[in-house]
């Protein structure tokens, strides 16, 4: 959706490493915004992001209007079913129906081969994933690591509507996550780890959480008492900081060594 | 979904005239089948198929297993909102998620550059249309004109179940598409034609009907009051002949010299 930021350009090297042609799409797709003020206030900077994207390695910009993209209202939806009753899903009604509709689109007018997401939406994957599997869309996805500020704040668009003072607030999330998955990993309940979590952002009024999830990294469903050894488990966050909703997710698993975070 | 008669092959042959090579699909999908013994009695000779098709021009014929197709069930739905709320969709639920999803899947196998389909399964065209509008597919749709019988029975492979004394029956669903559709060609009510329609069938008791519908064939709305002037009109029928359920449909469209019939 644009208004690039490091995390994007990681994404966009990382591409121009595996393949000869990249195509990097901007587009903020209306279909996946439950809030039409969220939509109108998302950053478009078009010429800053294509003057970013040629020297890390993008060879085509896609920049349809959205006429082009949507000539007539799409009239069939997607239900991804227990995938988006929560979290996102459950918070952003018609959200991934947008978003699948968007990707499917995307995908049939670039026919790539490998397709490249960025692990902060990690739901989104999720749901991308779900959608590539079972409509057999013959593509590899790669989700990229989530990349960071100096103080762990996960790099998003939406970081340059924050104030100052909300920005020094803002990575109280990554805070809470990691605080929270540290007790996954030493095996406390999910919902110790959860309220632990709750608590710590709770202490910040400027900051109104939406949800704080602790649940299975591969069917998204809450985790009921510890993680199993060989489980991947995600912690996943909503909130919002002076009328901006940030997210954010660490996923830690087991290991051979035990549990280790990435 | 195999089991091929003339219908198919006039599919084939008019692909061949167009393409240089010609897939055919042949699978009997259990997603879009909502009645189990509907499924396990639907005919299958892939052996005879194969005998018929590259006579006709086929030059890859795809046979996949339904492991192959669904290595695991799919999780996503879709929903075509009111173009599946009436007639096939309405009496057979997840009959058009299950067609989308196999669709989808076999659009993405194949990258048809032009993709054939036949007018007999008149919903499930818009419905594939719909699907290809909305998630911006990059090939070109036909829709085939239903082959008859003799005695203007549309082929299926259905037919092949039909008892001698059904058969003999049978083109009474198109006797009643004809009477109706004249009805409307002449300036009448759809509710009159659909009433004279009905009546009709009504009359052999072996036939069970499942509904006789007049609607806008572009929308598959129900049709109230007269058909306008330039407005393209469907009639279709579903009934019940001996066990097997029948369909069929004709459109009626203005024309400079008044209404036609094709």
């Amino acid at each position: 959706m644009g208004a690039l930021h490091e995390g994007h350009l990681q994404l966009v090297r990382a591409a121009a490493r595996e393949n000869d042609v990249v195509i990097v799409s901007i587009f903020v797709n209306p279909t996946q915004f439950n809030n039409a003020e969220d939509f109108r206030r998302y950053p478009r900077l078009p010429e800053a992001d294509a003057a970013l994207l040629a020297p890390a390695g993008c060879t085509v910009l896609f920049l349809p209007a959205v006429e082009q993209m949507y000539p007539k209202p799409a009239m069939l939806t997607f239900d991804f079913g227990l995938l988006e009753r929560v979290m996102e899903g459950e918070h952003r009604p018609g959200h991934f129906n947008g978003v699948a509709t968007v990707v499917s689109k995307l995908f049939h007018l670039s026919r790539p081969h490998r397709a490249y997401f960025g692990q902060k939406d990690l739901q989104q994957v999720a749901i991308i994933r779900q959608l590539t599997a079972d409509l057999s869309f013959d593509l590899e996805l790669t989700a990229f690591p989530t990349v960071r500020e100096a103080d762990g704040l996960a790099m998003s668009s939406r970081n340059r509507r924050l104030s100052v003072a909300d920005r020094m607030l803002a990575p109280r999330l990554y805070g809470a996550l990691t605080l929270a998955s540290q007790m996954v990993i030493d095996g406390k309940p999910a919902a110790a780890a959860q309220q632990v979590a709750v608590q710590y952002l709770g202490a910040e009024p400027a900051l109104t959480l939406e949800y704080f999830e602790v649940v299975d990294a591969g069917t998204l469903q809450p985790l009921t008492g510890r993680a199993q050894p060989a489980q991947a488990v995600a912690l996943c966050v909503a909130a919002h900081l002076g009328g901006v909703r940030l997210i954010d997710n660490i996923v830690v698993e087991s290991s051979d060594k035990g549990f280790g975070c990435f």
